[in-house]
């Protein structure tokens, strides 16, 4: 009797990549393995040790091919399979991340000329030093009426394609002319593992710009900066693959990295958040999932097409073929936690956590969970990452308001965490004020281990939440795409249905406490508005005061 | 040949008392020595467990008596001096600190039918828990139109004599009844030197409303409370002391827990801001004395009453005879910065400083101090105590705005000691404003030691800065009142020339600081008007919403 067949799904998260081993048949996961990237991420120097500006965040593009290499065998050696059996590979990334390579796929950085140039590295997603291109890019399409504006609810992010494409050309164009291709990560690594380019649809819909067969025109460029004019047809169009499409088979070399079988189906790049979607069964309009770690991804399906304010986009079968695609974004949730733990909380939690063998985030939570709602005084704005959705404004930045003598550790951490979830009820309620309501919540990612977190979610929100049934859902995601591309199912609605899992209704909203949240999310609001929406644009002149006294522009 | 005359100067704070031995010529400190109370601040708890509601500060009124009995005798023996030479005793104390005592003076905590009750200790002059009496004081007296109030700046503080005796009556009637004089601290502390109850002139006048010779009518306190209708006249009024004059002399069993002389001339009591003003020369209209620590008291006297909007008070001869005094003040500088140390800082600055031998308040300045301004990117409002002047509002709370996931504590803690010079800045523009000009800072208080702060004060306030010559001002100043007690002087002034020292601009403003500084200070005032002012009473809220889910009135 031949074995079960399998497919290996891998997860390119910020920090590090994690690929997990699938049953076919169920989507049983039999095994799963991680690898840190080397290097993390540059946000202060590049490797050699080069100063960075504010705001940067880079990447090593080797780190992600070590994940190949490690994670992958490790896998299949946790999960104790024949690694013969295995029949796809898929893979998802953060996006937009971008990479700059040569016409062989070598990114920049790996050239001599270009060794230890920031510019040649990965732009990691949250890379947000583009804001200037951004904002010249949105005064543009508004002024010209772009039709492609509305689909990315009004504003293009500085964290995308064109803006960190311009950022390039404008900063060093040595750097821009040099570029053959203006690669998404989730395709260089499909790249890496089949040796053919494939451009997915999802991430050249939702970060490039690419609505109704096109991009924007080399008109529209040309006004933004004459060198920019053939950005499109010089560094970015490139024949598109579609959603859970084979990109091609294995190639010999990352086939000798994995142990996998040369030739197996490779599936086409995909985006980390939208690959959850079918894995956690949440595919049906109304269904928002919400990816929550480091920073948070939604994506939810709808019927027609709706322009919601403040979404990161909408494309058609962005997210499974036939229905619109939404996304939206946090673009600081868990990260906010991990900066506050490390940087603002005193030695004594740290010792007690130590000493319990739990972790400071379980002790700080366990603290705040004692507190009712309202106790700590507090109310924040959870913008330390800026705003995506939907302000989508990096140059906003983090509020405590409310901090008194008798504030502790466990009041702003709770306060921190009620912001994210204040954040998130904009987001819903912003899509339900469009025509796209959201009936229910489901959540993938680390932080849906957090109880107390998730229930301030169910209340703040007043929705249901289910939880996806996975632990690792992109990886699992991915899993199901390449178990696509590999022929098993006919698309990826019918292996969302056979290898995806969700635990319906976990958390319901508690009434009192829905109540209770309403208030504090009314101040939130209020102070939402004052300082995200142009009433005082103080974090504006802080961030320009900030790069001219380290002597950057502003 | 007789040895020279000398006099003891004793400074009350919040957390100890000082003792100064100071030779009556020439105003040489010849010996210090320093009691903490052995109860601190309680805040928390009362001595026997009882919890407190936030905003209470509380203390142990035998406390006090330990520093005369140990800080003294400490003070003498460091001087190397005879006990014998001492020809006076001065004291001053924090204000607004009230006593509540029964015919005999002594503490009602100290009597077994109050033991541990919470209303029957002393209430340190930040115990901000009887806001909402003051606010009903404030809005009556704007009613009515009382002739005192714009003395006040138009606003009476929750932290004096009539909001802390509303809310004991209010809260614990019991307590109220036993009441047989509300006493200041200040007072209580020459009663136990003397065994004579004098009610100094200073305080009576900014603390206690007593303004032309009387105080608030019966007509006013029945208005607010039946029940508060006699409190003057059962509970406050007491024949006053002058500043300078003789109390009495010192009793046999001060002169046993001290170690002095009987009978030698003990000064009325007097607050310790008011008497480091003579201590710093500091006695000409438009040298504001800023007295840093824990809180920063500003006194300054004038040549003609103004009504300044948010001034703690003005009391012709409050400070000098001859000239009107004037008060304002920041609830919260020296205790923000501890509680920041304390609260938000993480353990590896307070491994750093330990193995560099310095303190981490030392660290955290040298590591703001290499920044340029501006380059944290940060505004705070200094209203972690609430703000006393000039908003007259312990219901606000602190704010920081614009952290971002680079934000260390440097810089937040740059940003901190930036507000409070904010906040000073904001008192002086309002004092030049009001006809009482402001042309000098002079400092003293353990803060004067921060040199950055000292010039982040210059460049903020654009006015050159003065330091006090003595590094314990108001022992010194209290000293200074003992000789004058003693017959040594023949008035405040004339001690101040002989026994007083100042450094003259010491820092002077930096013209590009100054620059600088103008822009942050424009988004501090808007913050502060914002927040403070009634555009946004999101603290107001959060405070009451904190009482609340506490389970207390909002």
């Amino acid at each position: 009797m031949a074995n079960d067949p399998l497919v290996v799904g891998v997860d390119f998260g910020t920090l590090s990549g994690r690929a997990v081993v699938v049953r076919v048949s169920d989507g049983a996961e039999l095994g799963t393995a991680v690898h840190e990237y080397r290097h993390g991420v540059l946000d202060r120097t590049t490797p050699g040790g080069r100063a960075l500006p504010p705001e940067w965040a880079l990447q090593v593009p080797q780190d992600y091919v070590d994940v190949l290499r490690n994670a992958i065998p490790a896998a299949i050696a946790d999960a104790g399979v024949d690694a013969a059996d295995v029949i796809g590979v898929g893979t998802d990334f953060t996006a937009c991340t971008m990479v700059p390579v040569n016409a062989g796929g070598t990114p920049l950085c790996e050239l001599p000329e270009f060794a230890d140039h920031p510019h040649a590295f990965v732009k990691l997603w949250k890379h947000h030093a583009a804001q200037g291109q951004a904002d010249r890019i949105n005064r543009l399409a508004q002024e010209r009426g772009e039709s492609w504006l509305p689909r990315y609810g009004g504003l293009i992010s500085s964290e995308w394609e064109f803006a960190k494409g311009l950022q390039i050309l404008e900063e060093a164009p040595d750097v821009y002319a040099a570029i053959d291709h203006w690669v998404e990560a989730a395709d260089w690594i499909v790249w890496q593992l089949t040796g053919t380019y494939v451009r997915n649809a999802c991430t050249a819909g939702y970060k490039g710009i690419y609505q109704d067969g096109g991009y924007p025109s080399e008109e529209f460029l040309a006004a933004l900066n004459p060198g920019f004019a053939d950005f499109v047809s010089t560094k970015l169009e490139h024949p598109l693959g579609q959603l859970g499409d084979r990109a091609g088979g294995l190639s010999a070399e990352a086939a000798a990295w994995t142990g996998l079988t040369e030739g197996i189906a490779v599936s086409v790049g995909n985006v980390d958040a939208h690959v959850t979607a079918p894995a956690a069964q949440a595919v049906e309009p109304g269904q928002m999932v919400a990816i929550m770690g480091t920073s948070t991804c939604h994506v939810m399906n709808g019927d027609h097409l709706a322009e919601v304010p403040g979404m990161c986009g909408v494309v058609e079968g962005g997210i499974v073929p036939g229905l619109w695609g939404y996304e939206a974004g946090q673009s600081g949730v868990g990260d906010i936690f991990g900066w506050f733990v490390q940087h603002q909380v005193p030695a004594s939690y740290h010792e007690t956590a130590r000493e319990r063998g739990i972790s400071t985030h379980e002790l700080l939570t366990e603290l705040a969970a004692e507190q009712k709602i309202g106790q700590h005084g507090l109310v924040a704005l959870d913008w330390h990452s800026g705003n995506r959705s939907v302000l989508v404004d990096h140059e906003l930045s983090g509020v405590v308001v409310g901090q008194t003598l008798a504030t502790r550790a466990e009041d702003t951490y709770r306060a921190l965490l009620e912001a994210t979830a204040f954040g998130t009820r904009v987001i819903v309620d912003t899509f339900t004020d469009a025509g796209v309501p959201v009936t229910e919540l489901v959540i993938a990612g680390g932080l849906l281990r957090n109880k107390l977190l998730m229930q301030i979610y169910a209340d703040v929100t007043n929705l249901p939440l289910s939880v996806i049934g996975s632990e690792q859902g992109p990886a699992l995601g991915s899993a199901l795409h390449a178990a696509v591309a590999a022929g098993a199912y006919p698309d990826i609605r019918a292996a969302a249905l056979a290898m995806g899992s969700l635990l319906k209704d976990v958390y319901r909203p508690i009434e009192a406490n829905v109540q209770a949240y309403e208030r504090l999310f009314t101040e939130y609001q209020e102070l939402h508005d004052y300082f995200g929406r142009g009433a005082n644009e103080v974090m504006h002149r802080l961030k320009a005061g900030r790069r001219e006294a380290l002597g950057e522009e502003s």
